[in-house]
């Protein structure tokens, strides 16, 4: 992809962090990126566009800073592995907060918005399928089902605790304390 | 309680539900609820006032909705008395909608408008200690912070189940299976 959208897209993330979906103006976004607003309609076509490609991007970059090995981890340790993916979420760094915050809020949107639902749906399913696959590999002797259903649980969940952790609510030693009970929890019924 | 200040809460959490927080605007609170905006500042002096007793005022609404009791129920069973107070949170009536939507909101603007934390984080803690209370009840051989944890991850998986559902990702009936199965997963253990 080109560095002018991905440049474009990495300033709506920033907005999106910063005001809301809802705070969320084409020129704003073209002086947040530094770029004209014909530009942002070129790669994007419309606010629509501009909102799926965001949720992509952002669904990516939690991709691939949940799958940075730490050094010396054991090469293929599925529980570990699944922990480190999950736990990832909640870290104070200033990406994964941007990251989180803007998730959430285009999670918070889609009430209100119901262009956005599909691709939030997609996108869901696809963090669900990647968990429940780890969960498959770390508990063999578990069903596809269950392991499905602890999937959407551990997910919902840290959707849950991100948002309380981001609005005060929560902590983050304590959220990550409550996640890793979970993990246990999921991973210690048949 | 005074008949007015009553009604213009309740218009509140429809404004709230259907365009967000930060479409709450005085005036069309006003119109909402049939009032003028004087009356609305004579009750919450401010935006501020108004958002922090609709925080309340949908708390308290959750507390009356979750303790109805389905008749023949049998009459102290801790066990019955926890699932039916975290799944009567997921159910398909306008009421029940219009308040999660409205929760789910006023949460997620909390990341944006940190005067609302304090409020959000003390509703937090009265729901959780209720629900610990009762895990305490149904499973008396646990401790007490084993027993809060569990709360916290209830309430918080609830919150995310909860804006799953609203926003189109997650069917009713799912969400409160998957919330069925986490409940006997956090009773199931020591």
């Amino acid at each position: 992809m080109s560095d002018r959208r991905t440049e474009i897209l990495r300033a709506a993330t920033r907005v999106i962090a910063r005001r809301g979906v809802r705070g969320l103006r084409v020129g704003e976004l073209a002086a947040e990126a530094g770029v004209s607003t014909s530009l942002i309609y070129y790669h994007f076509t419309d606010r629509a566009g501009i909102l799926h490609q965001t949720l992509q991007f952002i669904s990516d970059r939690a991709d691939r800073y949940t799958a940075e090995r730490e050094p010396g981890a054991p090469p293929d340790d599925p529980r570990a592995e699944l922990e480190q993916m999950l736990l990832l979420e909640l870290q104070d760094t200033a990406e994964v907060r941007e990251n989180s915050t803007a998730w959430g809020e285009l999670r918070a949107s889609a009430v209100f918005e119901p262009e956005l639902r599909e691709e939030l749906a997609m996108a869901t399913h696809t963090w669900v399928h990647e968990i429940a696959e780890l969960l498959g590999r770390a508990h063999p002797m578990g069903t596809a089902p269950a392991h499905a259903a602890s999937a959407e649980r551990l997910t919902a969940l840290l959707e849950g605790l991100s948002v309380r952790w981001l609005s005060g609510s929560l902590p983050l030693e304590h959220a990550r304390g409550l996640l890793k009970g979970a993990i246990a929890a999921e991973l210690g019924r048949g």
